[in-house]
């Protein structure tokens, strides 16, 4: 295995030596991993933001070009890791292998998606409005605009993706690609995942020679390091997957700054799949199969993991519901990523077991050893659901809680109901589709991604994704967490105004030497 | 003079009656102005923010080119008000007759310009991604996304623009542009103003046949009847354009909401000119004229005031100093806006003439009346400004604080000392603005739009504007109030995933029926 220290990575330095007392743990068998981590200290804290700053200087000039081969050399780097990352990343998340080594290609592939927009160059939405020094009664000036990074990002790792969501994850890609520096604090749940990743993006940012501080990674607790760096006035924006009571607590850090600064958080989903009767009566044991593959999923830890399923009790639904029981019954246990994490699903579907408007319907198999997740299917009416707020909870694992509804305008007064979601699923025929036109359209105002005839989870990297939301499913339902969308939530527009051509970034010269796609005097070329 | 009510307009509706406690007042002659406008009541704004929410579900549907039609027949109805507004308007403000003729134009413009872009139909930022079920290990889904309108907007309306940013001024063109509803809320200082407009737009919404609710305008206190409309739950987003305090309390009512909004606030900006050797050498005349003019414009009253003058003390500064103080002293009284924007010119200003490190070069003449302002010019030095923050603070009105360095580096260091502004300009010959490149780079930084050689006043309402800036400048520096991006203020993205092509947007439709721009599989055609 790659040497791993136990220390942040400090700009170009390893963080200070110290009494370890972060440990990686097995989740499967408790035990704790070596090596333990120090956690980072203010000092080292504030010159990682201090240096952030600092690189922004250069790194916010560099030419996308320069970026794209910055972003290529980091995921060289990590598939260079191999072995390592495969042994390690299992035994910090009890995720196997195979998800590991699927999840590294994501990651990768992700990191060179962005290289390849930011080479191409048109992302940034240059606009040149031409002077007419003729115009009365005054002369109009030359206006060029673009966008630009926002300065110095905070990264926080999330637990249930080590790679896709975590230290090279979509959040730090965006933010390198848009010219941000980033740091970037690390999950307790996989510090020696994040360590050898680390790694890689140091090791990336001196090949390439970029500015010390254009990467730092932290260790430490959320309450206090997470506080202090969404509060250090260097960080100009941050991005956060987790809990939506974390998330709310950073938000408002976030806003009661001096400066107030953007914080993405995506925080809770439920992801509601309405399925309609003519695709009912047609499919059901497809569609069970089909929700059971999804709702259990990477141990339905996901934020689009489908936990709330609404049935149009119009159509024989008991036939999908027996069907879904059976997969259910026949799941077998897994590991979930740590015990928080393990401890809250079993919580919370203990409350679900204790509702009396609930019917548990199914419950997989589990397996011996520390923090396993059985599946669990749960049903309620349409009448209980409505009445009961706690109902619409996310209880993140391999659940899902059956709503069975007596008509299509039910339906839709559950869609109305609805807190923001990421996304909202809905199975239908043409026919199907064509009456419940309304339920598609209550379902857009509520969610980032509607899904017709699919399911939530797989959230594709590619242009056209978005994996955000109305609150509370993210803090900021106007941008995406995945796609190259997401590089937008780390820029700002500016304006130049009667500047000499040569003075000007090269995307808003004159004779368009980079040839990217721009908005000249409100036509398109 | 058309029909003024005295009543809020609740979609379709006037408000109920009541005892009038809102009076426009003449500030030149302390007059309060008939009629008088009665308080909404907490009925009445509900009312306003649910017909709002209503309207959204069809409103946001409606396609581009209807959207058009409204904002165009909103500017025709505007011009139809002629004389009347240009004799009610000047009444308020004590703004000239032919300022008001010019913002309506603008005002107008701006609606058009808005109503050419949705017509148009490619600000949507439409994207396809198209399936690809072969693909291995899992087949790749038909995904697409667009902007789309957030829901209903409240927009607050500036003192300083009656018109161009306050009842039918960026804020609302921009969101009824997105397709989201509106409900206004009119500035104390211009009731009758509002009412003229509110009745424009009123009749625009029932012209174009769109749902009542699509247009509100409400009167009353900014603390409470400001307050409980950022505060209604219906309303999904909030412009403002006003104080720093203003802005600051109604930021955190937006983000302590139980579902945070964005809240776009202008708030306070001194707009930093920076006058380099080499051009302070060629003409210092000419470049006293230019700030005199852009300092005095409107009184002083507008955003971009250029509050703030740096010189580099290498060069002879004293002829331009002289020649500004000559315009100053030769300037004539004018009047102000209300007697709370007057008072505030007068206190900031008598701090300046008290603070022992700054000198009062010249002040300009006044007229007798009520909220009368006199140019003034003051002079400190750079480390003056650098130990004293209340000299950065603004001071909104026809005065500049002129500050005198001792050569590059210390231009530098106040340029790094200063807050988020809206603008920033440099004034230097080719060799000066070669010389100073970093100081271009650190004022980049620091604010939405950067002008060389010109001057701030005069925002160009265009494709590429950015009137906008980092905090304090206003509360969110990643967007724009003024030009054509501004739309993107009240959009988020939404995503359809395998979606039949009927039940797509039109913008998505695999046709490309409104031959609108799209990034397709990554390309843009």
């Amino acid at each position: 295995m790659a040497e791993l220290t136990g220390k942040s990575i400090i700009g170009s330095q390893p963080g200070d030596g110290g009494h370890p007392t972060l440990f990686g743990i097995n989740p499967a068998t408790g035990e704790s991993l070596q090596p333990g981590y120090v956690v980072v200290s203010e000092v080292e804290l504030n010159r990682a933001a201090g240096l952030a700053a600092r690189a922004f200087e250069t790194l916010g000039k560099t030419s996308g070009a320069a970026r794209a081969v910055f972003l290529r050399k980091i995921a060289d780097n990590i598939e260079a890791i191999g072995d390592d990352l495969a042994k390690c990343a299992p035994q910090e998340t009890g995720l196997p292998e195979g998800r590991i080594r699927m999840e590294t290609g994501r990651t990768c592939g992700q990191l060179r998606l962005f290289a390849s927009v930011v080479e191409e160059g048109s992302w940034v939405d240059a606009r040149i409005d031409h002077a007419d020094p003729e115009r009365e009664p005054v002369p109009k000036p030359d206006v060029r605009s673009m966008e630009r990074p926002l300065g110095p990002v905070a990264v926080f790792c999330a637990s249930n993706f080590p790679l896709a969501f975590s230290v090279a994850g979509g959040d730090t890609a965006s933010a390198f690609a848009a010219g941000c520096p980033v740091v970037v604090k690390a999950h307790h749940s996989h510090p020696g995942t994040a360590e050898l990743i680390g790694q890689a993006i140091s090791a990336a940012v001196h090949d390439c020679a970029l500015p010390e501080g254009t990467f730092s990674l932290v260790y430490g607790p959320g309450r206090e390091t997470g506080s202090a760096l969404v509060r250090h006035p260097a960080i100009k924006a941050a991005g956060f997957t987790g809990s939506r009571a974390g998330g709310q607590a950073l938000m408002k850090l976030a806003t009661d700054r001096p400066e107030p600064i953007p914080f993405y958080a995506e925080m809770s989903s439920i992801n509601p799949v309405f399925i309609l009767p003519g695709v009912m009566a047609e499919c059901p044991d497809q569609l069970a199969a089909g929700l059971h593959g999804s709702m259990t999923l990477g141990v339905g830890q996901f934020c689009t993991n489908p936990g709330l399923t609404i049935l149009d009790g119009t159509a024989d639904i008991e036939p999908f519901v027996a069907k879904l029981g059976e997969l259910v019954e026949g799941s077998p246990g897994a590991t979930m990523l740590n015990s928080g994490i393990s401890d809250a699903y079993d919580s919370g579907a203990d409350l679900l077991r204790q509702n009396s408007a609930v019917d548990t319907i199914a419950l997989g198999q589990t397996a011996g050893g520390q923090c396993q997740a059985g599946a669990a299917l749960f049903r309620t009416s349409a009448k209980a659901f409505l009445n009961d707020e706690s109902l619409g909870a996310e209880l993140f694992g391999p659940s899902t809680l059956v709503v069975t509804d007596d008509g299509t305008d039910k339906m839709l007064t559950l869609a109305r109901s609805l807190e923001g979601q990421l996304t909202a699923t809905v199975h239908g025929t043409e026919a199907d589709l064509r009456a419940n036109r309304e339920l598609l359209d209550v379902l857009e105002r509520k969610v980032g991604r509607v899904v017709v005839n699919g399911f939530p989870t797989g959230v594709e990297v590619c242009h056209a994704m978005v994996h955000g939301g109305p609150f509370p499913a993210t803090s900021d339902g106007r941008s995406t967490s995945v796609g190259t969308n997401a590089i937008h939530r780390f820029t700002r527009l500016v304006c130049y105004q009667g500047f000499p051509d040569a003075l000007l970034p090269t995307e808003l010269q004159e004779a368009n030497p980079l040839a990217i796609r721009r908005l000249v005097d409100g036509k398109s070329n």
